[in-house]
């Protein structure tokens, strides 16, 4: 936890927050906090700042909140549209895609997703918040992602998409692919970037074409196979460091 | 699992091999292979090639098996030199390593790392080797990493890098670095990396003067902080793209 993150539920940020859940063990606990030292706090959504701890007290923590508003994290240029992984692996992804800087998260179906993936709990809010909270304090981000469902993967590409997605680049990792990412990104850096991973077993033809048709170019990685949650590490990471490039 | 990845323990490769283990189970109940069909198959440490099914009776497959010893996988150019971090990550970290391509893989003390660490069994070769096979047989690789692994950091780099890691380009991951990966590696992109990522909650100040003194380059793969399992795929994604571009 390299920042901690306030939002409605602590009341008015500005000025003095007590906290008393998590995020204050992890003050006490492990930084070991003292009053007078000073934290990385933020605003979901919202700026960076500084708290200075004005007092410990029975697992509650007392921090008086100077932000910003200059200092407030872009949203970040990439967005991902994935089709389901099995409820195990989308668990552990949630902060790790948070953390890696993800725009808008649009899950889908595919014919190698299995249906009964859509019937976990880790698709719920109250269940995936907190986990993109955990991605965004470890990264020192304050933009939540924003989190999208459809269960048609047709229906999404071809009725949704152009609003969700209206304008940039659309990639789609593909291991026959032969364009690298920083190729298809090319020199332009200010448009978002959204990238389409398939499920473990790859798109199906129908899938493929659809997304070819609707402005999705085929990168690749290389040619190793990776798991899915492996290969939505790599791709974001290096979609992001494509984008730095100037 | 994409290749079905034989070694010593199945006897002679050539010719026919029968197996009866999660591989047979993988290809009766996944792949649902039957007499005649053609699927990938590999000798650890060696050639791809292709395996024709013979038979498949009560969870054992039989496959006649011919390789191409020109077809064998070059060894991955890039090492990783990794604080150990908590035995869970550690496990998960494995397979993904492999599947990524890291020709050596050397596990060492710091600060921030709890010495309890060294005493889990997911060092024990009988815990890795399994699990680095899977990450193998996910990216079709049929190159085993080697491990080592070193209790003291101080001793590891003075007296035993030279050796491991003899020739190359050092690279150490660190937040405060503002060199990217691929400027650090240039365009030699014949020589090996290796690649030294630290604790969460980084290096100290000392092991970082000590990788520096012996020729480590700080590189960053920007402002965000990341958990030390997604940065090793970051870093390790990063490494093996800039090492691609020539």
């Amino acid at each position: 936890m390299n920042l901690i993150l306030l939002d409605d539920s602590d009341g008015p940020v500005s000025g003095e927050v007590t906290i008393s859940d998590a995020r204050a063990a992890h003050l006490l606990n492990i930084l070991k906090v003292t009053p007078g030292q000073a934290v990385r706090v933020g605003v979901l959504d919202g700026p960076l700042g500084v708290g200075t701890v004005q007092s410990t007290d029975d697992g509650r923590v007392t921090v008086r909140c100077v932000f910003d508003a200059a200092d407030t994290p872009a949203r970040p240029r990439v967005d991902l549209l994935l089709a389901l992984p099995r409820p195990k692996v989308m668990r552990r992804l949630w902060a790790q895609l948070a953390a890696l800087g993800v725009g808008h998260i649009i899950l889908t179906n595919a014919e190698r997703v299995e249906r009964h993936y859509f019937d976990t709990h880790v698709l719920s809010e109250a269940c995936y918040r907190p986990l993109l909270i955990e991605g965004l304090q470890q990264a020192r981000d304050t933009r939540l992602p924003s989190v999208s469902i459809y269960r048609q993967f047709k229906v999404l590409v071809e009725d949704h998409l152009d609003t969700l997605f209206s304008e940039g680049v659309r990639l789609v990792a593909d291991p026959r692919g032969t364009m690298s990412v920083a190729s298809a990104i090319g020199g332009d850096t200010d448009q978002r970037v959204l990238i389409a991973i398939g499920p473990e077993g790859g798109w199906n033809a129908f899938e493929l074409a659809l997304l070819q048709a609707h402005g999705f170019r085929h990168v690749s990685l290389g040619p190793r196979a990776l798991r899915v949650d492996t290969a939505c590490i790599a791709l974001l990471t290096i979609v992001h460091a494509s984008m730095q490039k100037r």
